[in-house]
């Protein structure tokens, strides 16, 4: 076993479509588990979501999918349905955001495999549809996002609760798993969606202070809640975040920017204690007023080195990212030969272990692998896979 | 061993302070493990963190250390570190997000204890420190998020890097200490927060796109990329999010808003076909003008059952929540007596093992379990601990 793969000897079976069960399958792929897509013949929802390759090939799809192998098999099919039930049954693991199709609940397969180990998404606990978008909705979220002069929700762009609850299914299945491995007994996990965002939101203590707190937390714009953080324009025409959390950050923003005599008579104005992060929270559009001409005197160059510890970084989007050495200088990063959509860099998984970075491998092309699975894990002949190629039961 | 709590028998030792490092501790210990979380005497910087309860005690704090033990030692001093080198001896797993004192480096402990897992979070890769909101404004999310006639960027409220960031440190020690299971061998896990959003920002084609294709993804405001979805004003001053995924939803949207004709004539006028995803996405503006009247006619209760498969939610704040039984109706909610803090609603895991939800466990009280675990860990008899105590080596 190498000890840069963890995972190595972990198979799962992962019956999923668009983000947080393909992430999950991913995560455990990426550490050296045998993670096995199967799809309905001709691919699932998912296949040509947006962003597009130039190809017309799906990044979303390919980005997501790396590292597995991938089976197509007529789900809609009595006999397909046998086939990937014998292929979970083999392998002892499925992960799934599908309805369970007949032949392929958790009693049926736990009937065929006793130890089974089943994790599945839902969207809401009770079986009814969500997304990230509408979770997002439901949660309160977008009414403190956006800039402070706002009316109405402002939606994120990352798809943060899909990448939770995707992260959150292999923790899970690896759980369950490690219990099997000690104990010898399956289960049977699921996770919503609505709960991964509700507990969120509970961990970080936006619900209790909506229970507890008299005042509601405000739409904040680029501030950062409960201390000093903000952005700020440079003399280059570029924006930078800065932030304090600590003392020892705001003693060092005080002396970068000169302006400790300032702040001493702001604090014996407004007899406030800078060094206390509640009122640096409550007099931040002061603070920032005050240290907005030092950021606008300067480049974002000429700040390198200059802030001490303090918390900084500048703004920059997408296509800098792929300009300024960013992905090209990132050891996290691999030059992917992807078929279909061509070479291009590539994250490798961002779990290092024993200082070695693992590189990105291709997303399969679909189907790829139905003969070597069918090989591999049911024994079937190639005359075998054949025919059921010739029913239609798996795919080309 | 109990079903409903996979890791029982698991132990990790937690130097960790702040989001990421302590949520992926809380999220082992809300599977079953024993985690226990040893700060400095006094507390870590994260102690007091925004938002605080009534009394003044951190919301924060308490959310993100839900069901641990608490040890406080004097790190600063020989005698202290040696303690805490011994616990990790004992347990063989520990978390942190701290830079390594003596005698606490990885070498140092792998010297005492060779098997031993050691996970560590760092901000940058090469130990240049990094946050949620510098991390986030390095990437590009906030270019691409708030509303559509908004300059500059936009951060998230969420901090969605440090809950991956968590995410990922308990998949990584759940896979590095399965290796050790099946094999006997310990290992070194690094992550960090940046590599973290760099890879999920790759894994969900942002990155390829921005090396791939000609035109940047714009800012979307509230419309979702690559297929229709966008939020809706409607008749009770209320708005919802509205989402098309599929031919059926938007078929349903179609049938339910009684706009079949509008929207055939509408294909027939702009040589569109509506069935497909990057039509809707290049209408969007079209297609959200015709279907906003329909909403700004309706009551949201009135929405309720009336739009098929269509994708959708209300938009409700954090306050709202609590009044609406969202909190008090849910499964994952549990009333929890918080010493310091007063009875609240708290989430118990998202991940639910055989259909048996586990209520929220209270966090600990700092240091409240100093004498426990080190006459467990330690055999140290209460004599010993008091010892260490009067010397300041261990806390109250």
């Amino acid at each position: 076993m190498n000890d840069a793969a963890p995972l190595a000897g972990l198979r799962v079976i992962e019956l999923s479509s668009y983000i947080a069960s393909p992430l999950g399958g991913m995560t455990l792929a990426q550490l050296g588990a045998d993670v096995i897509r199967v799809d309905q013949l001709g691919g699932g929802p998912d296949l040509g979501r947006w962003p597009l390759a130039p190809s017309g090939r799906s990044l979303y799809w390919a980005g997501l999918n790396k590292g597995k192998r991938s089976v197509t098999a007529d789900l809609r099919s009595p006999a397909g349905r046998e086939l990937v039930a014998a292929l979970i049954t083999t392998a002892g693991i499925v992960l799934t955001n599908a309805a369970p199709r007949p032949g392929l609940t958790y009693d049926d397969l736990r009937e065929r495999r006793p130890d089974l180990v089943y994790a599945r998404l839902l969207g809401h606990r009770d079986g009814r549809t969500a997304v990230d978008y509408t979770v997002n909705a439901s949660l309160g979220f977008p009414a403190i996002t956006g800039p402070e002069d706002h009316d109405g929700p402002v939606n994120h762009a990352l798809p943060a609760w899909d990448v939770a609850c995707g992260l959150y299914l292999a923790v899970g299945l690896l759980a369950a798993e490690r219990h099997r491995l000690v104990t010898g007994h399956g289960q049977r996990l699921e996770v919503a969606l609505h709960d991964v965002a509700l507990a969120t939101a509970g961990n970080l203590g936006y619900l209790a202070e909506a229970q507890l707190c008299a005042t509601p937390r405000p739409r904040l714009g680029n501030h950062v809640f409960g201390d000093f953080g903000r952005d700020f324009a440079t003399a280059d025409g570029r924006r930078v975040m800065v932030l304090v959390l600590t003392t020892r950050h705001w003693r060092d923003l005080v002396a970068a920017s000169g302006l400790a005599e300032v702040m001493a008579a702001l604090e014996r104005a407004l007899g406030a204690d800078f060094l206390r992060e509640a009122d640096r929270y409550t007099y931040r559009e002061t603070l920032g007023g005050v240290l907005s001409p030092w950021f606008a005197g300067r480049t974002v160059a000429s700040l390198d080195g200059a802030l001490g510890s303090v918390l900084w970084a500048e703004y920059r989007d997408f296509g800098e990212l792929v300009q300024d050495g960013t992905l090209r200088d990132s050891p996290l990063m691999g030059e992917l030969a992807q078929p279909g959509i061509g070479p291009h860099l590539a994250p490798g998984p961002p779990l290092v272990f024993g200082g070695h970075q693992l590189p990105p491998r291709p997303a399969p092309e679909l189907g790829q692998h139905t003969d070597e699975v069918l090989g591999e894990l049911l024994s079937m002949s190639t005359t075998e896979v054949a025919r059921l190629r010739a029913q239609g039961v798996v795919g080309e």
